[in-house]
């Protein structure tokens, strides 16, 4: 192992290693450490707390996926915030639907917007779209502060742990309720099947109780622990496996399919049982 | 990093690392260099030649996933071939179909089953079944002497450097194909469709030329480079997206349901790409 490698203990007993080519920036922000590397493999990539976030090898995955099932879910998405994501994968997506005409971001932590811009602009690059907000404060509040205005809710946060627990909490989600419209849809990264089924089990049973339709789904993400990541969400009227796939509009994904959009919800067993459980 | 840890390095730029509890043995077979290690994450781990071929905690998906999507195609799998695979994880789900009268596992090294036997019984004891047949010799001669004997061939190899380079070439497709019945499907472990993509798009293509139906699927397992792995599927007559999941039988499956076995075949754009290119 000749060279200089990045390692993420995902959990005690597991880590992911990279080889980097270069470090080209590191910073503590007001609220994390901040890590951008060159690595051989996935490219530029940025870690916060060490964990890695984001690269430009597979970002494609986590930012169609937590985006396009909710905006190809709603007949009329015209209002999208994002809580978190701050490097703009996700407001990227947002802005290429056609029937949006604002896309709100909500991140807490200037030092992840301006190390994106500078060193990730194929993924930060929407952040200067017309059609986009960028506001730097606390997501929490802001959503509380809102009523029957968003017409989806994107909550692209880090881990459960730090600045974003509050994230994970059920008070968060009945606010997330009030501040979405009566056909509002609400989807959250929700970590790993393998290694955090609690917390996937307490969300899920959350948004059931806040939401009339609750629905995980799955995507293939590599430089996430076990390569599988689960989305939830909460639904107040329309069904994302209900949807008419014939009608979505053909955009240049990288990954999401109109097919890949059903698909999705097809747990594998012991995914499924763990919802049930 | 405290403690003792296993490191396989996937590519030059990537490894995954395993806190060990113990390493509980170690031998140069004729073949491979065998490692079996017990692991915090994964429970017990066999490594074959630096490179994690199964683990207590994964290895159902894999086993299931490489087994069950042909089993479920055929109308009446009789005889059943694994090549390689000598944890016998693939018969072990073999087995368990009610029509299956024969399943027999070639594997070219016996330290490989004695070390699988002995170590990881949950995955091997059905290697004492009375419908299987263990033999240990090459799978390429064995497949070379049938003619249209086999209802499914399943080649569960390791990576295709070493003793398993040839079960990645045309000539060894064609070799199956007429070991095979009329109805016959054969089923591959083809590798990760992130790194590579240039084997997998040369084995879909001799599979393609040789099978009148030729299909990718995938499934996510953790301990393998990028947690997503694919499988190609040759077929003489059954397409397996066309099957009545209606009458797929129960089993006591922890990853494949009916469901997911369509699902699977539901491509990520990128890869689905792969395959046209």
């Amino acid at each position: 192992m000749q060279g200089v490698w990045f390692t993420e203990l995902q959990n005690s007993g597991l880590g992911i290693s990279c080889r980097t080519k270069a470090v080209l920036h590191q910073e503590k922000t007001k609220f994390q450490n901040l890590l951008m590397l060159d690595t051989e493999v996935f490219g530029r990539m940025l870690v916060l707390d060490g964990a890695i976030q984001t690269s430009i090898k597979d970002e494609f995955v986590y930012h169609e996926m937590i985006s396009l099932v909710a905006l190809n879910t709603h007949p009329d998405p015209r209002r999208v915030l994002v809580v978190g994501g701050g490097d703009g994968g996700a407001i990227r997506e947002i802005v290429k639907h056609p029937q949006v005409e604002r896309a709100t971001l909500v991140e807490i932590d200037q030092g992840v917007i301006d190390t994106a811009r500078r060193y990730l602009p194929e993924i930060s690059h929407a952040l200067d779209h017309p059609k986009v907000e960028v506001l730097v404060e606390d997501g929490i509040k802001h959503i509380q502060e809102r009523e029957s205005y968003y017409d989806i809710i994107l909550v692209d946060s880090t881990d459960p742990v730090g600045p974003a627990v509050g994230l994970f909490a059920a008070d968060f989600y009945r606010q997330i309720h009030k501040a979405l419209t009566g056909e509002g849809i609400f989807v959250a990264q929700t970590e790993s099947p393998w290694f955090n089924q609690e917390l996937i089990r307490q969300v899920y049973r959350s948004v059931s109780d806040i939401f009339p339709i609750a629905k995980l789904y799955l995507a293939n993400i590599p430089t996430y622990p076990s390569g599988l990541w689960s989305f939830t969400m909460g639904s107040k009227q329309h069904d994302p496996e209900k949807v008419d796939i014939t009608r979505i509009p053909e955009t240049d994904t990288r990954y999401y399919t109109p097919q890949l959009h059903l698909a999705a919800f097809n747990l594998p067993k012991f995914v499924k049982e763990l919802l049930q459980g």
